[in-house]
């Protein structure tokens, strides 16, 4: 089947992009001597996880219990659930996991330890746990080393868990170099804090990861991490062209879409809404729009409803035709991939491959 | 199964709501002779569709061709696809259906009128067409009488088109009252001026399809609009309530979510981020925030993260406790529901239904 052939809406990715972006990130990781364990939202796919693994990833990471266990179904073992579990159901299905395979979960309360405590121990089972520091996000973590100590504790004291470090998101660091570099100077004074108090209380630290897409090649740099966790690498996006950590060549993924109406002047209708591309923003000061037209910088995808992506071309100086097909990069990569139940890898105008988005539409 | 042993996130829509929404809508409809065509993007869910057709509506509305085979399926025999389709493996399928079932579509080109012919011809199936009018959301629809008519005459001497009438969005009516008031007059006067012209070429005009779920109530007001196509009534959302066209007890439909991290001082973190709750805005002037909070107007859902609802609770008076559940209203239920593979009813607390969101992840 050819590319050409797809129906529209299509998520298509382009296997030579991809390839290279794994083995560069892997590539980097081996250089500075840091662990590789990319975060697998981005895709969902167990497919893509292991080509990850093949060039070199020491495991994965995971949102939520439901991508855990499709990944571990396709037979991956070592698996870092990268959010704080709570309630019954899913300390339930933490355990069952942990019973199969290598299972680390970071959490931020001693509250979440508990609960993951008691039933590790009724099943038997070790729960690697990592300690999340916020360090300047402000989403999940604790903000003092004081903090970081006591859960430390906690986790270290109680059964069924083994403290195995910390972790961290830099997402406010998803910015221009320069300010990344300035942001880093705080997340370090913390993550050195935390780690002198660890130290003096006796308790070893085997993992620190830190990492995301744009502060990945920056790993190096902050104190003490020695893993990483990028997700949206493998197949970059708008939002990461617009940071600067990707070039156009580096986006391996796009969304083919067909023109359906050009009747109102000045504007193009195409078949990719908010259902499709997802409304995330574009994440830069004045971000505009919900794509980016590889043919056409000059047209905006302004505004989308739930089918109709809306193509401001005022400025455009081409013409659209009713029936044609448009290439568009989405703002953020993830939220689109999320949006479907299959997407295609392409070369050379062919599809090589159909995935499964596995992992999407879990609940717990 | 009780709503609380549901895990979250988990979106659960209030069976007696719904049905006074839906009876509601239909009661309007009657009083004033209107056809109600819902349009089910807001559900994609056939048994819903079904209590809609219960309650007097004449068929329904769907955005796609996968949407529209799940219906069908489901023995639903009457449909308007509100979308111009293009595209061979698009047009072949709408052949298919028009088969078994009365199909009409929209459209605001002869391109796309002439591909489906030939198809429609192929086949020896009839396809109905409403010719669309952009009055004023400025997506799809052609701008002026002139235009109408073109269209309209080429559909009617288009082997296996049949043309049928107008239709149009007022995507841009939802705003306050008083606004709508003013827009309307403009409305009216292309309408009228479009009805001439196939007046004076002896074009009959079976239907005029308008409305949407803020106008609906205003269906009335429209000249010559004698059907109307409203989707979010069946379950209201916060963009509802913000118009004034819904009241909080209207709200049928809600995400439950449980608070999963307090680290971060004045916020809390819940398990329902952008892949549940969507990143769909609030849609009024100074819009903030991804939904309400049922029990605490004070708190805002600030910020979303792709599994996290980052929630600004500097101004609540209450506390949050880790592993305690919350009830959001989204923004705008279409895109919440279109995230999920499945949806609940419930009454009284206890889980009714369980529903397959059977029309989400279509491509065509």
């Amino acid at each position: 089947m050819f590319v050409a052939d797809l129906e529209t809406p299509a998520v298509v990715v382009d296997l030579d992009v991809m390839e290279r972006n794994v083995s560069r990130m892997a590539e980097y990781c081996r250089s500075r001597n840091l662990r590789l364990r990319p975060h697998t939202k981005s895709h969902k796919i167990p497919e893509l996880a292991k080509r990850q693994l093949a060039h070199g990833a020491q495991g994965i990471t995971v949102a939520k219990i439901g991508e855990a266990e499709v990944m571990l179904d396709a037979g991956i073992t070592d698996i870092l659930i990268a959010y704080p579990i709570i309630g019954t159901g899913k300390t339930e299905k933490l355990a069952d996991l942990a019973t199969r395979a290598n299972i680390t979960v970071s959490l931020d309360s001693v509250a979440v330890a508990q609960a993951i405590a008691a039933e590790a121990k009724r099943r038997e089972v070790r729960v690697g746990i990592l300690v999340e520091l916020d360090v300047g996000f402000h989403r999940c973590g604790v903000t003092t080393d004081e903090e970081v100590l006591t859960i430390a504790r906690a986790v270290a004291d109680l059964p069924g868990l083994e403290f195995k470090g910390l972790m961290f998101f830099p997402g406010h660091l998803q910015v221009t170099e320069n300010e990344r570099a300035e942001l880093r100077v705080s997340v370090n004074e913390f993550l050195s804090r935390s780690l002198a108090k660890l130290e003096d209380a006796g308790l070893p630290v085997e993992i620190v990861s830190g990492g995301s897409t744009p502060t990945a090649r920056e790993g190096h740099l902050f104190t003490g991490v020695n893993e990483i966790r990028p997700g949206m690498y493998i197949f970059n996006d708008r939002n990461m062209l617009s940071v600067g950590v990707a070039r156009l060549e580096d986006c391996a993924l796009s969304v083919i879409t067909t023109v359906v109406s050009t009747s109102v002047p000045g504007r193009a209708i195409v078949d990719a809404g908010s259902k499709t591309l997802s409304s995330d923003t574009h994440q830069v000061p004045e971000g505009r729009g919900f794509g980016m037209i590889k043919t056409d910088p000059d047209a905006e995808v302004e505004r989308l409803s739930e089918e109709h992506g809306n193509l401001n071309i005022a400025r455009s100086t081409r013409e659209y035709r009713v029936g044609e097909r448009l290439e568009i990069i989405p703002n953020h990569v993830c939220s689109t991939v999320n949006m479907h139940n299959r997407i295609y890898g392409v070369s050379g105008g062919r599809v090589e491959a159909v995935w499964e988005v596995a992992g999407r539409g879990k609940v717990q």
